[in-house]
């Protein structure tokens, strides 16, 4: 099933995706609902993003051929991570599907994607075991997680780098029933492929991560926890470019991008 | 005025808080307000943390003498940073006044206190400058960024080193009308002094940090800036002890401390 959420003349609601229609949904996709008879065209609605999450999880640095492509280009001599840390983005830079990227006036670039996995929290949890890790979870979206390379080297966090507004596109869906390991994620730019990755190519599965965050921290429904990128993020964007993160379960993210002016 | 949340068998509200009364709102703090005829006597009510935001932001090393002490005790040499690049803390770990901090069971420690001014913000607000910063600030309150300080050297991000639950205490109430950059900070475990502070000391002041943090992000209603801590954090923190941090026109945020068992 893929759920979504939408907008239709400033009401907002959850829906389930069938095709190109979206049957509207009674109650939180994160408690109990169920489908109305309200029957929409998706193309007449406003796709939003599936959920604004209020702890927003990332894995970085968790495929191989990525910190390897990454080392080569910037000159550094990264390992793969020792263990399954984890890193924070914020909703404030969140946006949904077919709304622009807007990369700031004063961004000395390179601009790049990131097209990653992002699994969906449906169930408060705490203490998981690997075995037990993905019951908590209601399914799965994709995000761009845009980085401004400049900034990623030069600043002492990854503030600007990572979370300037609009630069972490999340959607267009939560499809349920996949299995996280077993995908493959794709970026187009422009209509061209850029680079596909099989997620079982992961460091740290998503269940490790999953099982080692609810040691410390207290899951809720709504969390996200993404889940890294692999291979080189290149083309660098551009204003006037479109990129798109797609996976066949869940649907494609498309993101215009523009420059902002000064 | 003194702006509070609050709790009374199962009901939530805001409230402002005249000396041992709280008089019950109607409407958003962040948005229109007005008291009510309802009163009702402090004691009576769980005290709630004053808000939940959606964008977590802080100041990290933002005083020069804790800098000095923290270089000191960890050997290590960090200068003061040369820009106000921020950082992130995430929902999950919020606890209101007088609820327990709780060290995980595995934690090496030692597990310090750092007191610090919180500014909440109250208005959407996008490329201030310095000059007009503090008009999006709804008031300001306390929060005790706990530091968990082995796993803070150990691991890549600072997520479990200050993000477990329980670890960020903030509260109790939120004063209007202060100007960030001439109060006192204090903080008390088991009733003694451990240190005090003047926030006109701070590398980067409040203004800057928005004017900063709004060139590139919108901030939302209820979005915070936590503002660095000065000095030494210590005593370490350990099972039953009691830490407070206080300002005069803002309270105390009391919490107790106790250690998981395994």
């Amino acid at each position: 099933m893929k759920l979504g959420r939408f907008e239709q003349q400033g009401r907002i609601f959850h829906g389930a995706v069938e095709g190109d229609q979206v049957a509207e949904l009674e109650g939180s996709i994160f408690d109990r609902y169920r489908a109305t008879s309200k029957k929409h065209a998706l193309s007449t609605l406003k796709t939003l993003v599936p959920c604004v999450p209020a702890n927003f999880y990332c894995a970085g640095l968790n495929y191989a051929a990525h910190i390897e492509w990454a080392n080569k280009r910037a000159g550094l001599n990264r390992k793969p991570p020792e263990k399954a840390d984890i890193g924070y983005r914020s909703p404030n830079a969140l946006i949904a599907t077919g709304e622009s990227i807007v990369i700031p006036a004063d961004s000395p670039g390179p601009v790049q994607f990131e097209g990653e996995l992002v699994a969906v929290i449906g169930k408060k949890a705490r203490n998981l075991s690997e075995q037990d890790a993905l019951s908590c979870v209601l399914g799965y979206t994709l995000g761009n997680d845009l980085s401004e390379r400049s900034w990623q080297k030069q600043d002492r966090t990854l503030w600007r780098a990572k979370n300037c507004d609009t630069f972490k596109p999340m959607g267009p869906f939560i499809a349920t029933g996949l299995d996280p390991m077993k995908l493959t994620v794709g970026i187009r730019v422009n209509g061209a492929t850029a680079t596909e990755y099989d997620t079982g190519k992961m460091l740290f599965s998503a269940q490790h991560y999953i099982a080692q965050i609810t040691r410390y921290m207290t899951l809720y429904p709504g969390d996200v926890l993404w889940l890294g990128t692999d291979n080189a993020t290149e083309p660098d964007l551009k204003d006037g470019d479109t990129v798109e993160i797609y996976q066949q379960d869940i649907g494609v993210l498309t993101n215009p991008v523009r420059r902002a002016r000064a």
